[in-house]
């Protein structure tokens, strides 16, 4: 079932396509609105074509179209063009994530939206944006993450370039749209005013940066990779135990007493090189060495249960399958069950914005078939 | 100045320190709202602590903290509790990021809240929620990269563990509880109802990872480290050059064909090991051979021209003054001046969410110091 939330009431028409528009949309559905996928007749969405597949069906396609209705519409050909301005006069706010220039060729562009549907909100999310000279280059996901300076803040100082492991030039765009749609919702609330949002994914880039932007500007030199420690905080990073890793963030002077004593290392924190986080810092190397003397005799789950006893922040390298088996995930409703007619029943993530008063349901509808909701639309709009 | 924005007359109290809850009022200054900083008097937020600084002061507060108000009030002293109080009665907007069970102690938990402010919004962004069996757990940055799975993506197979270069634990909550709070203002603007909005950091983390989490449900195992390449697509990854790096994304055999065609290797179009992208996934190394053999003799920016005119989606890995070089930055006003009375002149990140129809200006107000706006607070509140 579709979640009632804050936004129940809202219709979204949604022409975008793969993640970035698509990821704004599910979030709008998860807190309540009505999503009305317009897609090309035939193919449809690129990402229901995107692989892994389940019984021929895309679970890609499935994991950020939850909830939503499809209709078909080729916008070149004017009998469907009469429908899409239909769905808009009933609309609150069309997405899309077209190449800049697109919605202007199908006569679609924002001065003639505005003029015809004063009340709508008008998102566009793009690579670089519907501005400046760089505006009609392509993006993709890998080429933002590269070009805005994330991947060159990310990985070991001489290691290969690394990238972030989620799509987050897609993903951020899509959150960053969604905060602007949001907020072009509550204005039109108060004024009865339509707006456009015009979003980037490489704008967005640099907006999840800020805090290396900042050090750059304040030092002259662009940050290298970051490895896993914490830039100026010492012990704050990854340690080896027998098993695996552990991450353990002793922030301040007290912790890094507790720390000893529950290693059972307390000649430590009477060692002269480490007695304050500057002395830890330039010391960081030794201390490393002396601390994993101990971890490394025993396992990961070991001392987090004696970190956890003692009050020191720690945790545990996850892979996927432990962060879902976290008990907080199943507590907090984190994985949400999706019964497909031709996939069968799956979990997929949850919606992590828990707003009180209103149903966080266990299960979610599927992702709609290609054009599966065209007599109900077509019905809605009178057109039957 | 301030920017006008689409929530221009919304007021946010802000009793959030460091990182995810100032992120989401910072957004929300960016957007028009009014944000005042309750902060604990002499030491204020934390993060006035962390440096880098410029001239004693903290840039990194700076850059998180521009455009909002500072009011000191110890919320353990009746008189400071009744100005607490008053403020909460002109708020739209209430936003903490509290350990769990902070604000019940100090008497206001969302009960009380509720009971005595029914219009108002509360948003608690946490490191593991309001609910569930570990909600009280400490939570930093980088524990929650850990414990959340997006670490176990990123990185290289074998290579140690990566932390993302930037704090998304923090910056991604903050992003949820931004639209968490919007959200709730929209549903409040038609019924006069104040929600709280729960947000975990942990919680957030799966949401980014959307896609790994599906992958690993359907295959039944946890994804490894993605390295810097597409899990599926060939070729669609980074390649050195003479000088540096190259991101390459041909993503279909039209593409494919067009990428030899420009790099004067046309023969690679037509080999048999090459033809299809299920082909050039089998010899994903050996491809990434023979592309290098050529690549490695001429240097990025020789490449990026030749495959721009080619158009073949590509991109350097820029650094981050590369990054805010890019043309796009200075024509979309991504770096906004901060003339701070004690700091100077300084850029920071501008607002990746451009609206039509509101300004978007070229400066920014500095950060408060601690305290500085209580005289005109407390006039505001009838207190003088």
């Amino acid at each position: 079932m579709q979640a009632a939330g804050p936004l129940s009431g809202v219709t979204v028409i949604d022409l975008s396509r793969i993640l970035a528009g698509p990821y704004c949309t599910m979030l709008m559905a998860e807190l309540g609105a009505r999503v009305v996928k317009v897609e090309p007749p035939d193919r449809g969405d690129d990402a229901r074509h995107y692989g892994p597949f389940v019984k021929g069906k895309s679970a890609y396609f499935q994991s950020i179209n939850r909830g939503k209705d499809s209709i078909a519409l080729d916008l070149k050909k004017d009998a469907d063009r009469a429908i899409f301005e239909d769905l808009l006069t009933t609309a609150d706010v069309l997405v899309e994530n077209f190449r800049p220039g697109t919605m202007e060729k199908l006569g679609y562009g924002w001065d003639v939206l505005h003029g015809r549907f004063p009340k709508l909100i008008y998102a566009a999310a793009s690579g670089f944006g519907h501005t400046g000279p760089e505006s009609k280059r392509a993006a993709y996901d890998m080429v933002v993450q590269g070009m805005g300076g994330i991947m060159s803040v990310t990985g070991h100082e001489g290691g290969p370039p690394t990238r972030i492991g989620t799509s987050i030039g897609d993903i951020g765009a899509g959150l960053y749209t969604t905060v602007g749609v949001l907020s072009a919702l509550f204005h039109r609330a108060a004024t009865g005013e339509g707006r456009k949002v015009d979003v980037a994914m490489f704008d967005c880039q640099l907006a999840l940066l800020e805090n290396a932007i900042m050090r750059y500007f304040v030092s002259g030199k662009p940050p290298g990779p970051l490895g896993a420690r914490h830039p100026s905080i010492t012990p704050f990073e990854v340690f080896s135990t027998r098993d695996g890793f552990i991450i353990i963030a002793a922030g301040n002077d007290a912790l890094w007493r507790k720390l000893c004593e529950a290693l059972g290392r307390g000649e430590l924190a009477e060692d002269r090189r480490y007695l304050t986080n500057d002395l830890r810092n330039q010391n960081v190397e030794a201390l490393k060495e002396a601390l994993e003397a101990t971890l490394t005799t025993a396992d990961t789950t070991h001392w987090m249960a004696v970190l956890d006893s003692a009050g020191v922040p720690a945790g545990p390298i996850n892979n996927v399958k432990q962060a879902t088996e976290f008990p907080q995930v199943a507590a907090r409703n984190m994985l949400v069950q999706i019964d497909d007619p031709v996939m069968g029943a799956m979990p997929f993530v949850g919606n992590p914005i828990k707003i009180w008063g209103f149903e966080d349901p266990k299960t979610r509808d599927p992702a709609p078939a290609l054009d599966a909701n065209r007599a109900a639309i077509l019905k809605e709009l009178g057109r039957d």
